[in-house]
């Protein structure tokens, strides 16, 4: 990472990324940052690591995207727990292999997501690594006294609800290992050359799938949305549907069931042979979509921040995951998302 | 890292770890982490990312210390804009050959200087690696509003002021450069082991340095009264003097002379060789004190939270650093601290 000095870098991007938001005192250029909610808020946050060929590859996945992703994917925690973005912090090590104009477009894209969000960088830390790419990402986000949404207080008879579709991040990496990319992607333009490179049925929802799975959105304003709503417990989609349905179901001590038939599968879904289908909308991870359980009563929209809400199954007492398969059939469900070990 | 999967690390994480401090609504367990601030207090944070071979050796650093001195290099940066410690998260990446026992012994060091600072663990991330270890800290402090100090406020006048002693840490690493322990050190007993088996003038001083340098303790205490004691501006030293001073002069618009004779180096430093004297007590790296600049009439009292308070120098109004040598002479002073790249 030759070219310029870690203290250019830093002025670089402290003057790309100037603090907006009234709550931040102050932001890059100190020992630490200094923000101050308002005074009925309460301060969330979440971080997360994101290690080269583990969680990305280079060859695949552009910098720009990249970078945009590095903050969706925090920004997906703070949406979970019902919280408005404010800030982020952004720690990245760099091999001697990285280029300058490769961290140029990594923080045009970071910047994007930024700017989407309405979300400051107010710190960091600029490394070097002999390894893999690091990119750790912290984010702080602020939700009203008493409004956060945990996940341990669904309740038997609440619905499951989940936001947008499912299989869209899954079915993109699908893709993308049976065909591969000549460039690492990280355009609009680049994904539908892509697409267009292939035998596929549906080349626009071939480049929707891949776009989200290489740049997904969190789904913040529907996160707020649900917590208003009265969502008694929430998750974000990130492990995959059974995983993560199985952690709010732990947390709040109770059991859940399924309706398979009612999974919103996206239609990119169908690019996929019909074993791989199913898989990808039980399971597929990095979604970014929200689960949420709420009670009977509650009034429930057909849509919230900009995304569909669909009832999927509801809150038994029985403990475990039970899925109603298409026939009506009903089994238990073995929770199969991804762990890192 | 076998032996248990993501999922008992985490629960075994929780319980070990729970929040205690009152201002923390939910800690470990949810998406994000929760916390509200008093209302008359402002929040800071800062990160920081330790990767192995870059930051620190396994086979030098013994996992318990390790642990201690991720969270200790970070509080650092809370100490340095006068704040009190309040939670952290915490986000590991491990490789195949990283042993349980390993980990444990890492969230054992982590867990005392929890204990020591009163700062809540109160989230993270756990995951792979394919190469180095990664340790990704990010910390909370809390300050009264108004009472945050910058490095922007050194004003031509105003004394220039260091806490404890220096060279302890590039001491202790200059000593077990030249005489390699057998075993990776993160015991008292271990250390003083250490020293018996070489020819050093002065075993204790020798195991003190080499404490210092991989179990260092941040100066919360010495900030936040530096803080009340009106200090213009405040650093904690951690690229060496002249690069943290020239960190303290750029951003205050303001010149730095220092006394060369007024330095308190540390006595561990007289292990070393007369030439290696002089640049760890001027260079030397990671020493974890504070350097902060107060106006002439302000009262200074001889130490502040457990450290001696020295007065090295003086703010000037003519920009760059200069050096008073031991003969009365006075030179441009370079600036030769640690730098990533």
């Amino acid at each position: 990472m030759p070219a310029r000095s870690e203290q250019e870098w830093i002025e670089q991007i402290r003057r790309r990324f100037p603090a907006r938001r009234r709550e931040i005192v102050f932001g890059i250029g100190d020992d630490s940052a200094l923000f101050e909610p308002s005074s009925n808020s309460q301060v969330l946050t979440s971080t997360d690591l994101l290690i080269e060929k583990i969680d990305f590859l280079v060859e695949r996945h552009g910098p720009a995207w990249l970078g945009e992703k590095a903050l969706e994917a925090n920004l997906s925690d703070i949406a979970a727990c019902g919280g408005e973005p404010l800030a982020c912090t952004l720690a990245l090590a760099f091999t001697g292999a990285t280029e300058p104009a490769w961290i140029e477009r990594l923080l045009e894209g970071f910047s994007a997501a930024i700017d989407r969000s309405r979300c400051d960088l107010i710190g960091g830390d600029l490394s070097a690594s002999p390894g893999p790419l690091i990119i750790s990402v912290t984010v702080f986000g602020l939700v009203a006294r008493g409004e956060a949404v945990q996940r341990d207080g669904a309740r038997p008879g609440d619905r499951i609800v989940v936001t947008g579709t499912l299989g869209k991040s899954a079915t993109g990496l699908k893709l993308l290992e049976r065909f591969p990319a000549e460039e690492p992607l990280d355009t609009d333009a680049g994904v539908e050359g892509w697409s267009r490179n292939f035998p596929l049925a549906d080349s626009n929802a071939a480049a929707r799938a891949v776009r989200w799975h290489l740049a997904p959105q969190a789904a913040c304003a529907a996160g707020r949305a649900a917590a208003r709503l009265g969502a008694t417990s929430m998750i974000d989609l990130s492990d995959g549907l059974s995983t993560d349905l199985e952690h709010l179901a732990q947390a709040s001590g109770v059991g859940m069931l399924v309706d398979q038939a009612a999974l919103p599968a996206d239609a990119c879904v169908d690019l996929l042979t019909a074993g791989d289908r199913v898989l990808v909308a039980l399971d597929g991870g990095e979604e970014f979509e929200l689960i949420f359980t709420i009670p009977p009563g509650a009034d429930l929209p057909q849509s919230a921040g900009g995304r569909p809400l669909r009832v999927i199954g509801q809150v038994e007492s029985q403990p475990g995951l039970r899925l109603r398969h298409e026939d009506g059939s009903v089994e238990p469900w073995v929770a199969g998302g991804y762990r890192h070990w």
